[in-house]
């Protein structure tokens, strides 16, 4: 999917909101257990719910891989079942080095049909560069993250600048605003406008909502730009929203709850 | 597989030789191709040929991914051929929040059963620590590595120190030399001294030897310990070696020449 497109499914639906499939067998409503792909009737369910007020599903690759051949199976079943003007996104955080990352980029949008993959940053721009090299593909990199662990490295001062500065900039100069997005986590405020700063044009994924404790006002206030230019991610707080038979409605009202806070901000 | 099992390997065998199965099916000889699973053909071949000089295999998760859910198959079945008395690494290069690295974990030390996984730190505790919780399973972070872009990042100065350092001395932190390793770019031999110098007990992987220009000598000059505390991974210069029907045989001279030069030094 291009910038153009993405931008033009955003207006439509006057809504930012991207629901992250992070499908845990131990944690999906047990009447669901009978059937013959748990994973993706929940799924199945949760897309059908939800995609009148989403723009973008991320599906947490950790999650069916941890279940073997057929978590594999199930990820591809649901990729399929995605709507094909709904942007879609390999939560994967792969990177290495290039003959490796062209593996992985070829497993996300060759051997998958996903419109992006997440990128960990570490190894550089040979690690990065072989995601840019698909049409109308997309690397999300990681900027600063929404977890305790982002004040370890992200945080470090270097030359007068916390590193995921340096990532912001490095990566921008590798590839543009139509083929990069960065992960910014929605924590404080100060952080995010910063960001927003230093990539004016740039989509941004922002995790962190719900669960993790961030919210859709402080996120929209201090990140959305003339295009919109960020994609919100909510996972447990739309998916998980009841464990009971009724789950898929709980999922759809949550989702229509954010996409709702959204429609005055854009 | 503990840390003084794999000591005792190192020393029986002689040999910190680690082969890597980048198994690409472009590059694998033409032969193969007729068969049910290429792929796992060439592996069977690669171990029986070379297990008698190495005492780890790594497995790139990259190249098996790409091709899908039968890509999954031969890696499952590469993983169950390798001997049990041999270190195997998922090269995968895994790192998130703390509830998804855990399902990471149990992707490869509970759905697959491998000794260790190599971890980006780029996300900080939360994303390496599940990965520890696993008796006998390892972590093996990325520190400096082999590419190009390893000055992108790693390299920069932060505080006084250029980043991979801050890694190494934060990560050896959060566990211990029983269940953490680095990878460790075989490239300046300033930099493998000072690695060794800041982690003095740890396991390395040493990458970037053959194909990537690295040598044994220098490598083993400046990082062995009394435990040995390296292995040296190989991928393309072994497994590669001919690519005519003599492939194996090949394989098998280039992982004992490397053993044999080893020898010398253990």
């Amino acid at each position: 999917m291009t910038r153009s497109e993405l931008i033009s499914r955003i207006r439509a639906k006057k809504s930012v909101l991207c629901v992250g499939l992070d499908t845990d067998i131990s944690k999906i409503p047990q009447h669901l257990l009978t059937e013959e792909d748990p994973i993706f009737a929940f799924n199945k369910a949760i897309i059908d719910a939800t995609k009148e007020y989403t723009v973008s599903y991320k599906i947490n690759t950790a999650f069916y891989e941890a279940r073997g051949l057929k978590g594999w199976e199930s990820m591809e079943k649901t990729l399929s079942y995605i709507p094909s003007d709904i942007f879609t996104i390999a939560d994967a955080k792969r990177g290495d080095i290039g003959n490796t990352s062209t593996q992985y980029a070829k497993t996300f949008f060759e051997a998958c049909n996903f419109d992006s993959v997440t990128i960990a940053p570490y190894m550089g721009k040979d690690s990065v560069a072989p995601f840019l090299e698909f049409e109308g593909k997309w690397g999300i990199v990681l900027g600063i993250t929404s977890n305790e662990g982002s004040k370890d490295f992200q945080q470090l001062i270097c030359n007068g600048q916390p590193l995921y500065e340096h990532v912001l900039q490095a990566v921008s100069s590798w590839g543009s605003p139509e083929n990069i997005m960065f992960v910014v986590g929605a924590t404080r405020k100060e952080q995010l406008a910063r960001v927003r700063e230093l990539c004016p044009d740039h989509f941004f994924l922002i995790p962190g909502v719900g669960a993790q404790g961030g919210d859709v006002a402080t996120v929209c206030t201090h990140t959305l730009n003339k295009d919109a230019g960020i994609l919100i991610n909510v996972s447990r707080a739309v998916i998980y929203a009841s464990s009971g038979t009724d789950f898929a409605e709980a999922a759809g009202a949550a989702a229509r709850q954010y996409q709702q806070e959204m429609v005055s901000f854009l």
